[in-house]
């Protein structure tokens, strides 16, 4: 397997099938587990870093789910492949930066991730496609188990998993879901679901991860504190808040179609009509576009667009992607074009 | 003939055919025209005016050019009827405004119309499409020589025919050109072109007629100068001045062509991306948008329309037309909707 074979798939979490898939894009768990009595990646030397490393690829590549995963030295990456696990929600940017004695093993659907010497010794992502936290917290506590088994993680009866940054310890663990909200922003609800979300100690994030802004009404919301409950109690707390946040985005749809109904289908099909006939298109364009039109299908406005084609276009129209489908560097003019070649020939413009 | 029967046909001047019809929509000839010893129609009382009004009604029907011609008294119109006649450019919303007196004579193909007690006893119009002048003065001018036969004109053998208005003396005849310049309005060479033409002592006017903004970039040339020249030098001269300003016009699009294809591509696909799939939209938006779509069938980036269904729409997505279509009155709101129903069914959105 090849970094480049992902090009030719969708990850599993980019399906829109699993439960709730008309507002919740995807579930994702991770974990940050650390090696017992080895310094933090940001305290190791290079000698001991490299050691850390060998260890877990190791321990890793025996993990029954990762059997044929892809394993990657960050140093034999450039910029763009770089950047392009960054857009397919694979790695941090974090990790990218400094790429010295790091690496990431990406299973073959994409469904489960883990870097080696970012923050922590190990972070491990499994995201699964619609409302699955459960699903995805499955997979990632089988992996753990297995891992414990080939490697000794820094673990305090007192104070549960040690990690580098005190906010993750205890289950070292962060669930977090991707919601589509349009119906929420239109009826400028919002603020004042956010506004509540942060004040259970819940934290919201953009489409692209922590430090970027809600675009396309996407929104990413994760628990704060992994200290003081079990996993099971902390996942259980944000798919009851989800849960809740689900309802009012259904209802905020529900209230514009019986009032709102010329605006919504206006507003929805020049969104598709733009996509599928612009020859010059940025990103941030791209996105709210598609987002009303991702809201179109939802709401049965458009009736023969896939979630699928659409989830895997706010993937693939971004500039890491657009290069390695071109096989080139592109500027971002040269970029503007490109995407709107592709929305064309994906949508059938 | 009925009024209504104009909502079937398209105007002659607006099929699109004629010279120089990628850029010249269409040409235009009137004749300002008044009756000898008789009051100018803002002077006359209502006895002399509906005198006046028979005579000139009695003479037109025998006209050959006007047998099958449908004739209106302002008085037997309501609101839309008469506003659904200025947005045919068939009469002028003066004429509309104090409808006591007046009629308005239209011929079969509405080429030729004749407006009875405006501004002079009679204002007859010839339109024909695209850069015609000479083909409209022939008609025109054997319409006026039939009707001295019947009729007997105020003329002076110094300063022509007489006039409510003094600019009108001489010819009485006024000449005008509809021009579409996207290219000179993208290249920002618009506003020098325009100030050359009035100071050629000619004027320019917007789509809509006198007072009226340019929009859509369509640009009406007249000359202000009815008197001292015969009216085939005129003519000429308007027609020079036009050949110059296509030639403009025709370089922009051009160097449009060369140097901005993608952006050219890209605002020209987008319109039609807009007006297929809009379904609320403002009649300015429309034009502005319309616009940009007729260049793309003029410079041959879109193929599969035509400028005659084009045209049409710029005619038909106006206030009084829709409310006619529709058989009933509508508001605004009404109105943005049917016009985005109505482009989605011509344009196959």
């Amino acid at each position: 397997m090849q970094l480049n074979d992902f090009l030719k798939q969708t990850s599993e979490w980019l399906k829109g099938t699993g439960p709730n898939s008309d507002i919740v894009i995807s579930s994702r768990v991770r974990l940050a587990r650390n090696l017992d009595k080895a310094l933090f990646p940001s305290r190791a030397n290079k000698k001991q870093s490299e050691e850390n490393l060998e260890k877990i690829k190791e321990a890793v590549q025996k993990v029954n789910l990762l059997k044929k995963s892809l394993l990657l030295n960050l140093n034999d990456l450039d910029n763009v492949d770089k950047q392009f696990l960054i857009e397919r929600h694979l790695m941090s940017r974090e990790h990218a930066l400094r790429p010295d004695s790091k690496a990431v093993v990406v299973s073959e659907e994409e469904i489960v991730s883990i870097m080696i010497n970012e923050e922590d010794h190990l972070r491990m992502q499994v995201i699964q496609s619609g409302f699955d936290l459960f699903g995805a917290w499955e997979i990632i506590d089988r992996i753990d188990n297995e891992l414990s088994e080939k490697l000794q993680f820094a673990f305090s009866p007192e104070w549960g998993y040690l990690t580098a940054c005190p906010t993750n310890t205890g289950t070292g663990m962060r669930g977090s879901v991707m919601l589509h909200l349009p119906g929420l922003v239109m009826t400028k609800q919002i603020n004042k679901i956010l506004t509540a979300i942060s004040k259970l100690s819940f934290t919201t994030r953009g489409l692209y991860g922590e430090g970027t802004q809600a675009s396309g009404n996407f929104f990413q919301v994760s628990n704060q504190v992994s200290l003081g409950h079990s996993e099971l109690e902390i996942l259980e707390n944000i798919r009851g808040l989800i849960k809740q946040v689900i309802e009012q985005e259904d209802q905020a749809r529900k209230t514009l179609m019986q009032q709102h109904k010329q605006l919504l289908q206006d507003r929805i099909f020049r969104a598709i009509g733009t996509l599928k006939n612009a020859h010059i298109i940025s990103s941030d364009e791209t996105i709210e576009l598609l987002s009303m039109v991702r809201l179109g299908v939802d709401i049965g406005i458009i009736k023969d667009l896939d979630r699928k084609l659409l989830n895997e276009l706010f993937i693939i129209i971004q500039p890491a992607h657009l290069q390695k489908i071109e096989g080139k560097k592109l500027t971002t003019q040269e970029r503007d074009v490109k995407r709107a070649n592709l929305i064309r020939e994906k949508l059938g413009g």
